[in-house]
């Protein structure tokens, strides 16, 4: 299972379609290597574009209906997939390898009384006039926060995935073979009711999705793949020191000491921990995208277990 | 394979989440009665919408970029997919069928030569003026017509669809008992190149990308979900009479009077007569998703054989 970063996809549609190309090597190379892959990913700018696109079209007389938050990741699930697919589909053909490669929309369930959504912390969307904030704040019940001094902004909350709805659908595909690209975004949004799922406005974390999935689909490894070779500790300090290896304790350790950052290192090393937790063998594994078929083999990365 | 309509989803997302519940019950009669069933959709009005959003957001200060028309269908397949699997599996649920439903990201590829892109006809995103539209024609190479005195407007071709791309992902869901959900919006256009799959601005007719599914699935039948029960001669007239079967040479003889429109039964009848010529032992059928599962009994539609 590898998570692959919003950031790494680039800012538009053309940046998007030459990263993708770099980003489908590394994965042919672990499939060449004879690993069943599965590829999670964020979709950060991406949701961020298409909210504002709609957002400022439904407000500024586009004629376009306003567009609720789990629709636009639904929409960039089809947009991403679409550009990794082809991707991989190409370099699969280029080395006659004769494997599928196929995009899941992918619903995640999330618990409607996670503390996220009392305390929502992720801006989405446009900025606002205190008014405005206050008048559409009052019509649709959202949340705003003051930015920073560059106005307000809507905030969603980052509730914990707790399930994976096409779990099955992605097993069967890894079965017969396929490359899966699933939980696109860390998954569309949904909460259980009596009627069946809903759409929540929220933002699951790419990371902790990828890392339940994981779990659920019995994966060797699970791996985060981000800006850096290796973890770090006391990082972008003058003893800053890289790890090739870490216990859950030596995680449970740094975390104390504050050595990973929230929002950054310190989801992905949690991340790991709940996968490392919860799986009988898995190990996880944090790396550059560029460098992950040699971290396989122990050449760099970090690596968490038992 | 069943093909349903785009507009049969609503122009909102909160008018589509209210239509796919409607939908998901015929669907899953189908299913209920031992079919295997794939689903192929239009996406007129949601690409319409959000190709529209992003054109405005783009040029009028949103900030966002530019979005070429194939990656603004792939999201609305992502988008799409989501309200219909969400539904499906509910009505599933309810039921106590324990199967489960995917949407898979679906590119169809069409042949670069073909007619269509040296005239393209379907009008897609804003109305400008005539000094706007030139600019742009310059700029990006697209083609505009003045449309109806209501300003101009940029049109897209409608090739005929050559290859699923995901055709094997699609058998593997279906050996695997699943609903699929594909071909969303005719599939996202794509030509071959010496460097792999690249999309292309154009629009393929949901139906006859159905019916190309429906013959590599080897599908028993091509049910084409429409606004009428039957297809009639006469259409509107006072001796309109309702066909309840149609050899290929009824069809032959009633496209030689011109009894159906172009662009709304033609391209139905025409679909449904290449899968049924490209099929061993299939029958393709043209009802309204009310009362397909009826339908399929004999109990009203067109069937059309050999």
């Amino acid at each position: 299972m590898v998570a692959l970063g919003g950031n790494a996809l680039g800012k538009t549609p053309e940046e998007q379609l030459a990263l993708v190309k770099n980003t489908a090597k590394p994965i042919v190379d672990l499939v060449e290597k004879g690993y069943e892959v599965v590829i999670g990913h964020g979709n950060g700018p991406q949701v961020g574009m298409i909210n504002l696109a709609m957002e400022f079209s439904a407000n500024k007389g586009g004629g376009t209906p306003f567009m609720p938050f789990p629709e636009c990741g639904a929409m960039t699930q089809g947009y991403i997939g679409y550009h990794l697919q082809q991707a991989i589909q190409q370099e699969l053909k280029a080395r006659g390898i004769e494997r599928e490669c196929a995009t899941v929309v992918t619903q995640v369930v999330v618990d409607e009384n996670d503390p996220g959504f009392r305390h929502p912390t992720k801006p989405v969307g446009s900025f606002y006039t205190k008014e405005e904030a206050e008048k559409i704040a009052a019509e649709k019940g959202f949340v705003f926060v003051e930015d920073a001094g560059r106005g307000w902004r809507r905030v969603v909350p980052s509730p914990i995935p707790k399930r994976i709805v096409e779990l099955k659908v992605v097993e069967q595909l890894v079965a017969a073979g396929d490359i899966v690209i699933t939980v696109g975004g860390g998954g569309i949004p949904v909460v259980e009711t009596e009627n069946g799922l809903r759409g929540v406005a929220a933002v699951i974390d790419k990371d902790r999705a990828s890392a339940l999935l994981a779990r659920d689909l019995r994966a060797d490894r699970l791996i985060i793949l981000t800006a850096v070779d290796r973890v770090c500790v006391n990082f972008n300090r003058p003893d800053q020191r890289e790890l090739a290896e870490m216990t859950l304790e030596d995680c449970e350790r740094c975390i104390n000491e504050k050595q990973f950052a929230p929002g950054s290192m310190l989801p992905k090393v949690e991340s790991c921990m709940a996968f490392v937790r919860g799986s009988e063998h898995g190990t996880a594994l944090i790396t550059s995208l560029s460098r992950a078929a040699e971290a396989l083999e122990g050449g760099t990365g970090t690596v968490i277990r038992r």
